[in-house]
């Protein structure tokens, strides 16, 4: 896109005005544009985004009991993993870069990037987003000589250094048919998702249903906690997990939340 | 955009599995990907599309009983108007062109490009689809000399022969200021929004919660049927329709809902 063309969305911003009751996710929309107007976000990662919204809306934008149980059970499957591997799409790395590097120098674990809609400027313009923000080394570049089985074209393309050798996966939303198929790797896959019925929620091992940008602060915090105990009480935290209780009490509140709403009507 | 971008997200489409679960949405999400690089949506657009493909998720991708009771009323509504006008966003302009234009003939309405981002190519743009649609008058183009009060900047435009004068203006998903700005001008608003908690759908006169691609071709049945009904007959509708009771039907629907779906997993 040139250079008209990005300065007047940038010129969108003054639009909003600083009382809109909708001006902070406003704001995070136009982060979004103009990430994609630097190639690091496709056009279907805003639609993607505006999904997010809605679920997000729905649980009132904050972080609730599941999430927590989820963001625990992440927490202890990452410092226990042998070789654990961050998965970072274009919306992560636009809106929580700093803190995926964090968390993969605190675990620590690898980062690689990890797109549906894969080409060379994006990879690039990915990579150097979490550069900025201090990674030290990205993998999924130049490096994604292996394949994950049942995929095809550019989607199946992964690291053997990260994704291909993982036994533990953190991803943010992601395709369904790439979960199963990682899944079925037997790798266990730690999804972050708004939306509890999407069918990367329903096969990932753990699903975090919570906004990316809280749910990762979180995750940092309970990673440096849990590095303090013992490797036993970390396993038992993982033997008492259920991903089906945690989903099915995500899609109650939401019931209940919406239920709640239309009573003030 | 240049003709290469053009040409790359186009190639998108052959990536998409024949097989792929919500192909249908995958591809629509594409047209509005194409339309965006057209000029006709802004990326906002795709944000925006995003959260209503949430909910129409959430209310099983049908058009239910309450979108069913505000369309009967909207068509009374528009057939019984002074001066009618369909108010076009990008969105409305990619997904549903034809059907606008029809439905502007069989009231008969105005139709008027009415922009949250508004610039003069994006203007040039929709009006375009629509004329190639068969639109024989677009209003809101060159003939903006009049304002919505409360409101600033390029949102406020509207033609005097159009919205500034209309008794009932049907829209898409709006942002919530106009439609407030709107009622409070004495126009009865008839909006279709996905979200039956937004501003917008909170503040209309008639909200149908359901897809604008399955609303309007009901809302153009509906209009060719009360045609032929009696004034006294089509204003009685008018009167025993109670929007914040199809609202909460709506809620109560998605809650139920939400709370079936948890009991597959």
């Amino acid at each position: 896109m040139d250079k008209t063309q990005d300065s007047k969305s940038r010129g969108i911003r003054g639009v909003v005005p600083e009382n809109h009751p909708r001006r902070d996710s406003i704001l995070v929309r136009e982060k979004l544009v103009e990430a994609m107007e630097n190639h690091v976000v496709v056009p279907q990662g805003l639609i993607a985004h505006g999904r997010g919204e809605c679920f997000d809306y729905i649980i009132g934008e904050k972080t609730e009991r599941f999430a927590e149980t989820a963001i625990e059970n992440a927490s202890a499957l990452l410092i226990t993993a042998k070789n654990p591997v961050i998965s970072v799409n274009g919306n992560m790395a636009s809106l929580v870069p700093a803190e995926v590097v964090r968390l993969s120098e605190i675990i620590p674990a690898k980062i690689e990037v990890n797109l549906f809609y894969r080409d060379r400027e994006r990879e690039l313009a990915i990579k150097k987003v979490l550069e900025d923000h201090g990674a030290k080394k990205v993998l999924g570049v130049d490096d994604t000589s292996e394949v994950i089985p049942e995929l095809f074209s550019e989607r199946r393309k992964v690291s053997r250094e990260g994704i291909f050798t993982a036994d533990v996966v953190l991803l943010g939303m992601e395709d369904g048919d790439r979960t199963e198929a990682l899944v079925k790797m037997g790798k266990k896959v730690i999804a972050i998702d708004l939306n509890p019925l999407s069918r990367t929620s329903l096969t990932a091992n753990v699903t975090i249903v919570d906004n990316v940008t809280r749910a990762l602060p979180l995750l940092i915090k309970k990673v440096e906690e849990m590095k303090k105990m013992k490797e036993d009480e970390v396993q038992k935290l993982i033997s008492n997990y259920n991903n089906k209780a945690v989903l099915r009490e995500a899609m109650k509140f939401m019931s209940e939340r919406l239920a709640q709403l239309s009573l003030v009507l």
